[in-house]
């Protein structure tokens, strides 16, 4: 049994006294750091922090650190939050015919290496139903006709709504969500796109690397922002292939890295091991 | 003391009986097959082959083996050539002010890696030339003009027809060579691109990496021809950076993927591995 | 829908002619050879050879083709074996109480990546039960008592012959086979082992692993001998670890390593892509 | 120009305020920390810590630092240094015969990528002479006489001493140094050992590593204790072998995993990167 720990997430402009200021306030409490991590971006001159923080050795709780560190956050124009380890988020992913980025999600939520919670499953086919069902999770099927988007996406919204996602997974999900769907879930929808970005941006990347004759073939985990696979990157991986892989080899053997790329970048969300800043990411692995 | 081989290379159309008439030819001479590599590309249907045969094995060198070999080479409508590996083929790298890429061909050139000969490397810089001399090896500095490139690239020809080279090596040069000098070498000027293509096609791509937030960064070794960075692909390679490295440490991180792709590419080309096909290549590595 | 194809595999002691021979024969009868790969040991002298023929380009199916085939095996002194591609293998995998090897077998064989028929699973827990039924596979519980493993062993035994194992696949089954069973399904039973062997052969190899301090944890994929750890080494990968990860994060990263590196050997293995000579693999992946 | 830093660099027993004793001195002084890692080993207890700061942000050097910061190490039972990044490290490497990692730092070292001072180069043969100096580097030969090594390392400590070595590289120097130069240098000399550790420990690892049929051969970079090949792992990596590998392509291929690696370990050592604690080594690369 893990002890439980409490996150301590910052950005803000960097000054000398930051961090100070920040493992200052937690020894006077008593709080013991498990796990630090900072990084100050010398161009944009921008500070990130991550501590974890043994829940036990705070005399008060989540809440109350939030209260306390109050100041110190306004003293420093900190962007900030306060993590429970202990509470999962609420993830739903999205996901159409394709099973191995799902069946990886599952397998690892089941093993409890993502700490989430899977209030349901939704996609535009049927086809996962009888595998989330299994798992004991809610399926909902939400067929997207593509003369007639909206509708689909409003019941989308609907549905994330109705199920409190914090966090939405398109795992392999094949449909564009619409702008104010990726606005409203900023930082919080993570896709998996089937190419080393920016290489192959868009439709039928493993095709059209085979095409270019590449010798390695890769999958991105990133944000989505309304600009198509343009978002922030949290994640990549490649794999060799040779001359002597069909179009058909590269889809398998890119299945692979697409699951361990798109787990591995969930995982760092869930851990909040992600800060967003401009266009990139840091993430404090 | 390796034994000496002839390599026998062939690509043509697919039919039945190509294997058998090359193996049934060479089994009558005595002929001893130390590698063989094939494959048929199915798209195109077209037939590419590799084989190393043991020359102490065969009654005759390799003038008489291609007189031998026409009749089956035009029944079948090959291209194809045979190379005594034993005549190290005739190398001219150009360069310009990085000593990476260089200073590794050189090392596996001196420790024997490299199979070659080095007539002479040719910079549009004068940096290289102590460590080139130091090798014994003649430095022809070519200055280019920015306002009038045609001259130095005249003389740059000059060069190498003078030396006879039958590869040219752009380790680093930094110049885009003129189309007519790309088709004068189609097939034979090996470049190096700092980075995993098709991203980042053209200047600059460490600081476009850099600004994308990739979580890893490569190289590519292709064949140049008047498309820039379009050429066929060769080999790649990829190497793992973080949010904390600068510009700087990526351009440091990606020197050791640079100089170990393009000393792997020019390796394969050197021992006849690499087959060229439409825009791709077929390496029997 | 893949063109049937036929496998022909050969190893013998090398000698001129052995290519032309099969080519030629295959060429007869208008066999079309779809992938071919060779290789002759210089240390040994063996030749391996593997063949992929269209099964619709010759005029004959497997049985016939071995009948013809006869002669020119015996010529050659080969051990050799055709395989129908068509025909699926018929694979037992033992399994104890971990999922990740067995799910991640499962979903490759549900999508059709692994071609193989699975008979039965067989545990000595009731914890993957659940999980095997629900793929309609039958799922035998074979408790293994420490003091009388022979009586598990034996019903085990009877188990992989009413079902007519050909391969068995003890994926992460932590007991050890006895000596008839290894030497009854030589070359037959497929183990990963959670180390990249030769390190940390036995026991608790994560724990030593870090231990040690190594900067690397991976994963090995052997046939199983009697010699424990010591079989031909079919494939092995490694993932990187930091001062920071606890033997858990160990565990927890070597699972992917496991789980990929013993779906790969299987693969090779149902493709007859592995040959075993000494105690090394040939993998003609 | 990198503007100067200076590394503060700490282990002790973990207790809470550590950090936030070290962060407040600094932020009193004005110190701005440019990077910062910290570890917490939960197996032992031991913490972790390196800063780097911006030297002119503070009001004094690297000595008045040390004696402020003084009583801070002294309450918290710290080892403790202050580096000057500025102060190149007087680096000795020793080599025998072979060229591709002396080479390879050297290379770096022109480059400005390994900072440090390299007084001379000791070797038991002549054949690097030349190279090193072309680089305007003193060479003594030392002669190892296998009936009489005594009077060899006493020369060897000699030229040490008057070189005033602060760290010594065993770039495949091929020699077993005796135990008392062992401990005088402890933590200070780097060995690359030409395989995986710790697999294949002592000679010829990869006739080893062929003769068991490893798929990944890799080298191994560590602080050299008087256990032959047992001391404090700084780096290992590895690369990818086939069947048709011979043994000299082992060590072809060897040479850059040897070569890159041992750069590493010797760059992240230079940079006050490795901690070393018992038998392990904590790496802030």
């Amino acid at each position: 049994m893990t002890p439980n720990r409490l996150r301590l997430i910052v950005s803000c402009p960097d000054q000398v006294g930051i961090v100070a200021a920040v493992s200052g306030f937690l020894a006077e409490q008593g709080g013991s750091i498990t796990e630090a991590s900072q990084h100050c971006d010398p161009v944009t001159g921008q500070f990130f922090m991550r501590y974890e923080i043994d829940a036990a050795s705070l005399p008060f709780g989540s809440a109350e650190l939030r209260a306390q560190f109050t100041p110190i956050a306004e003293r420093f124009a900190m962007q900030w939050q306060v993590h429970d380890a202990s509470r999962p988020r609420r993830v739903v992913p999205l996901v159409s015919r394709m099973e191995h980025c799902l069946g990886d999600i599952l397998a690892r939520w089941r093993s409890g290496e993502l700490v989430m919670d899977i209030p349901c499953i939704i996609s535009n086919h049927e086809d996962m139903r009888d595998l989330v069902e299994w798992h004991g999770i809610t399926f909902h099927h939400v067929p997207v006709d593509p003369q007639n988007k909206a509708k689909a996406f409003a019941r989308l919204n609907e549905l994330l709504d109705a199920h409190q996602a914090e966090v939405v997974v398109l795992a392999r999900y094949m449909q564009i969500l619409p702008p104010d769907l990726c606005q409203a879930y900023a930082g919080r929808v993570i896709n998996i796109h089937h190419s080393f970005l920016p290489s192959f941006v868009g439709a039928k990347p493993y095709q059209r690397a085979f095409d270019r004759g590449v010798k390695l073939i890769g999958a991105t985990c990133h944000y989505v922002t309304d600009q198509l696979d343009e978002g922030p990157i949290i994640e990549q991986d490649v794999i060799r292939v040779r001359h002597d892989h069909s179009v058909d080899d590269l889809v398998r053997l890119g299945r692979d890295v697409e699951r361990t790329v798109l787990s591995r970048g969930l995982r760092y969300h869930l851990e909040d091991r992600v800060l967003i800043h401009a266009n990139k990411t840091v993430v404090f692995a």
